[in-house]
């Protein structure tokens, strides 16, 4: 059994996560740090984590920027691998961080959801296939009408595994409706669609001759989230100093498996 | 039994008709009319409508824009129904067109495909129920990369089935890459997808809170054309004298029903 | 602005409503009725709705069945129109429905959700014309592993609005795995799809020749059913006496925009 | 430029593989093989590939069972690989074919189809991840009206792909409505939709906690096979002795490009 700390252990993620653990068999949380006291856990939960005396095999930390730094000093100075998924860092930190990761292992990810970081895998190896056997590549992503950008950050990450997989030679086309014209062989379309409270839903086309492949991802809460950190946290017990991503996650569990 | 003359008959189209009533208990083809008389059908075949003496109920015509003359004179003289499916009609054959409906019942659509004209009038109703509860209207439609235009002539159709019915408040909404914004309620985005050799997909979308409906056509040949023809003639064989179009064809089978 | 009683106001669902209400420039809560006075509510909370002394315009209830015996009698005295949303009534509280609506407007229904409501009047008149035409109906549902009974209430309801527009010429086939055959025209396929926490995904698809029809519904949390009751209530109040279900609200909200 | 003998040329399947080679800047079809010479080629026909003099890089086969004989004689004699793809051999004959492949190289696969295989391979590598994470896996399959048989062999053969990964714990589930009970998570639920002209289409469903990932295949027409046959056969060109599956040819493309 694993035995990991929660770092934010009584945010809206750490209950999240506390939730998914109690269901795993391989994953324990044996401590939980917030400073916020006003929720009752299965834990003992401190205020910060430098004052934490319970022996741990791994850290989750879903906290905020200004609680990262003691998280790292800790973590170092007690060798306990971390998978830190809070977001909005300094520079600075992302230095100390990198920092760390020379000596205690660090994971760290854009999108800690583990079916989108599995796709952007699966995604590489089906472009290099299909697209020279002439099929064109394209993006539908669908999100609530609340967000801002368009199209999302997670569907230009899902092309850019297929763009960098063959080479760089492919360029985004956003909208067509302004020329008239054949598609050119060279592009990935990707089109936004926006409305009522969809959590997230990416969708990619590969369209050839009479034959169509589609892999698409659904998101239905944040709680997906969590259970990447966790599947994470699983991987990184253990391992040794090294900056890592869900990426390599999944690889190894892929390796392992062979 | 139904008794049609195939205008256009050893075309692709007319070919594809003439499958199609074979299978169809309702209707028959009685005769065709075709200069190209290099296929053996069972019925028939007149060069040229005008020395066509065998007795029908209706007239479907999927021939080309110079052959629609005879037959408008055919069709009034006679006084048969007719389904026009000939495109590329000039102004002046378009007024005889509506001349002639004076005279004899003529049916003619935009898309001839049975699906498509059902959405068009589901979509209506749809959007009559769904658009004031809240729900965001969206188009996706897919087409093979070498169709010149976007977004495809049906998808308008469709988003004009929507905004008539809601009193035309909707502006429709290409591409939303260039901006940085949340979503305006009084737009419908419509989204165009190229690759492959996709005959044609169209998705509309209605996203409300927690709940998505999404009403979705896929066409796998240029056949579903013909069907509709067939289904128009059924419904057009004794209809008196005026101008129909496949959602009439539709409307009445629906109050049949009821 | 409609008023509305909110019976049952701190449950889950009372909240749901609640939440929506505020968002909704057309209705307000002016009342609430719970034991549980936990919750602070925008307005004041009774703990027996026979001391409510708000006036209102409709009543929405999401209590217990225990609960509804006094709503009814407030119903019919006040002559507030009710949308009864509380399941699990015994047979002698049904009749006691009954029998008030013969005195006050009460709309009940065996699924709150605007979206599976309006779907059902659609799939009658898409059967009416799809299924002469030769296209063969079925039904894909999906559901999270932990749901006893397959196929869902749901389902069998969707298929029961072709069946009814049909004249229930249909059998429902559950599974084709143990035999080998053509598929007979006279059934209605229903697989029931299980996995993961899917919280209720019901597709209907009409497939014909080279043409395909698909009508797909997506609940993403129960806060649909939520919505629902509030535009159940908008329709109900003002109502004469009467029994309706939400096929009532939808069918006049159409009527309305003709 | 890769020069190719298409044995059985005039069929069908040899028509559209001509077509395919013709827009396919790598492979040159340079003589056929048919004992129906009734179609205007490119390239010189032969009525037995024994008489053939024309030389070649591979030979694509999509002939019948009684041309195999020679067939083989022919491709060990020349040291020419071949792609097999007429189907309905006799055992004696499977055992030629293993005889022949210790001698040249031989391909022949169950489904030709670039996209099934290549979702075959991804699948068994999702499987790897996201079983252990919990998530289910269930597969939907679409096929005509007149497929006899239900669940398809491409659908057993997806699941068997997953289920080899998993080391073959998993029972396959084809029906859920004669029981009342949850899901047991070491089933594969699989379903069979029936309906129209639909050519074959397979979804695999992996679902989890509010996350779900699909992988798609639509095929539009028979010609993917043939698509298939010609990546096939530019894969095998210049292969030594063996026997080899469409998994080799994608394995290969993808290490290729690592």
């Amino acid at each position: 059994m694993i035995k990991a700390i929660m770092n934010g252990c009584n945010g809206k993620m750490g209950q999240v996560i506390s939730a998914i653990c109690k269901e795993d068999p391989q994953i324990e949380i044996v401590a939980g740090v917030d400073l916020y006291d006003g929720i009752k856990n299965d834990y003992p939960v401190f205020p910060n984590i430098s004052v934490c005396d319970v022996k741990a095999d791994v850290i989750i930390d879903f906290s905020n920027a200004k609680a990262v730094d003691d998280l790292l000093v800790y973590s170092v100075d007690k060798k306990i691998p971390v998978v830190l998924c809070t977001t909005g860092l300094s520079e600075e930190q992302m230095e100390q961080v990198k920092a760390a990761s020379g000596q205690v292992a660090v994971l760290k990810s854009a999108n800690m959801s583990l079916g989108i970081n599995l796709l952007m895998q699966l995604l590489a190896q089906a472009a290099t296939i299909l697209a020279p056997a002439g099929f064109d590549m394209e993006i539908v992503e669908k999100h609530h009408n609340q967000k801002l950008d368009a199209p999302s950050g997670t569907a230009l990450a899902l092309a850019d595994s297929m763009n960098d997989a063959l080479g760089h030679v492919y360029e985004y086309k956003y909208d067509r409706s302004s020329e008239r014209k054949k598609r050119d062989p060279h592009e990935i379309g990707i089109s936004a669609v926006r409305g009522g409270s969809i959590v997230g839903e990416h969708e990619v086309i590969f369209a050839g001759l009479d034959e169509v492949i589609e892999f698409k991802h659904t998101a239905y809460s944040r709680s997906v989230f969590g259970k990447g950190a966790v599947e994470a946290a699983k991987f990184l017990a253990g391992k040794e100093a090294g900056f890592y991503d869900m990426q390599d996650a999944i690889r190894a569990t892929m390796e392992q498996a062979d």
